[in-house]
């Protein structure tokens, strides 16, 4: 079975309201195109799980400042289709701005405390622009389940929250991150990197790691393990720490004692390359491991 | 076929799945009870183009200010139910606060330019709250219609609007304002007044009907047309004007000069009672309307 590639809102839905029928379910992987193992993962999983696979491909005008990369953004639609193609997807969504915007919305998903920290004061209105496209998204292709990567964690806990909010019948699903062997998230915008600056790309997650380890040693003040991470940044002269945050990985708010599990995640401009990332630590349990090994 | 009340999110949805089955059409008149002839027109609209028909019964606590009325609007279940009864109405949705907010909202929908207008500075956060709880409905239900008086024009207008920008797949149905003989848009707060308010309480649609006039006879300054219904009200001891305005139909912005369809709209007090009404101007169709008569 081939993948069907649709522009259109009235064509997609009417093609799913087919494949749904009887109770068939429906899943979605929204997009922005420029297909990597990340979404691969999303897409395999959602393949295991649902009945019909439909991957959107848009890349959202709206949550993107205007001195961000929404022009340069990779586009590649060709090699999107053999990718879903090969991955047995059913649909892809990938439609125009005429179709998403056919006039400026006035209407808009306000999103909660969870978008203030991390990329949210870096990124004034991108957390509004996502949920609403999300929103947008799920009204239009109906799906049981939707699938996001857990790179965008942030973005992934403020999908759950407006889900959980609103009381949409979807379920949102992630996956763990995919990465490079030395380390860094696979993203799209990895290959605005040059060769030079790649090399040294995986710095975010060791330092993340070196913090993380700090905490499972047993370091409760996130400030000494965050100090610990920009240490290591620090060494590489290409790259500038925009933030280092220790938070609680559900209302995403700064921990001032690590107790349980924490999320620490930065973000840092390697040339003109932002590059996000973020780990799960939870001290208690490492410790606990590491307790019973020693015992 | 009696009327089967629900009053958890999971068992309307059952139902509703289940009724929906095999494309059958649902409607939705989300009302807040205290039912009367207003709903009754919405709900014998809904029975017509529906197969199935859900009432949701919701004071929405959100959507009041803090001196407004949520304590004391009017409850009455079983009238409410016996009422659905009669209609034919296959299921009353009646969720307890607990079941609409277990917890404080994070996110919400933040309404557009139509929301800056009429009611809006008067109830701040108002039509926030309304296109919410609205959204909360629409996404437990499922419907493919959704039925608003005109009486809150302002909000219906907002509902169409936040059902173009976000692509949520419900038909917005407005029906007409039900009126009392006297003119009275029938409102369950008219419970509210005592009988020597309720015998003035139609000076609000007379004085809008005056302005109308005022437009359809060739008054194109709506001030003016505005002014001749403040002097009706004012001599009305007992009222006070909260706003009067001539607004454009489909932005809800104040209008220059009347050159087309306008809607006039206004709220007043009686006592500690609120009343809102508005009417459909037609300046030009009336005007030529009129020539036609005289030539």
């Amino acid at each position: 079975m081939s993948t069907e590639t649709f522009d259109r809102i009235a064509t997609i839905r009417e093609f799913l309201r087919a494949a749904g029928a009887g109770g068939r379910s429906i899943g979605l992987v929204p997009t922005m195109g420029a297909l990597h193992d990340g979404h691969g993962t999303l897409i395999e999983k959602a393949r295991k799980e649902c009945d019909v696979v439909v991957v959107s491909i848009y890349v959202n005008p709206t949550q993107f400042g205007p001195d961000e990369d929404h022009e340069r953004y990779p586009r590649q639609a060709a090699d999107d289709e053999v990718y879903c193609e090969v991955r047995g997807v059913d649909a892809i969504f990938a439609p125009s701005d005429d179709q998403m915007y056919p006039e400026p919305l006035e209407t808009s998903v306000r999103p909660g405390i969870e978008a203030r920290r991390l990329c949210g004061p870096f990124r004034p209105g991108h957390f509004e622009a996502v949920l609403t496209v999300v929103l947008k998204l799920f009204a239009i292709t109906g799906p049981d389940r939707a699938y996001f990567g857990d790179k965008d964690f942030q973005q992934r806990i403020l999908v759950a929250r407006m889900v959980r909010d609103l009381d949409l019948p979807v379920e949102i699903v992630s996956c763990p991150i995919a990465r490079e062997s030395d380390g860094l998230a696979i993203s799209s915008r990895n290959r605005y990197l040059k060769p030079e600056e790649r090399e040294v790309a995986s710095v975010l997650n060791r330092a993340l790691r070196v913090a993380r380890q700090r905490m499972a040693d047993g370091e409760s003040d996130p400030a000494v393990a965050i100090e610990a991470a920009r240490t290591v940044i620090d060494l590489v002269p290409q790259a500038r720490i925009e933030y280092l945050e220790v938070v609680d990985p559900e209302r995403l708010q700064p921990v001032g004692t690590v107790s349980g599990p924490v999320r620490i995640a930065g973000a840092i401009w390697i040339g003109e390359t932002r590059l996000i990332d973020n780990l799960e630590c939870d001290s208690k349990r490492k410790r606990r491991r590491k307790k019973k090994a020693e015992g």
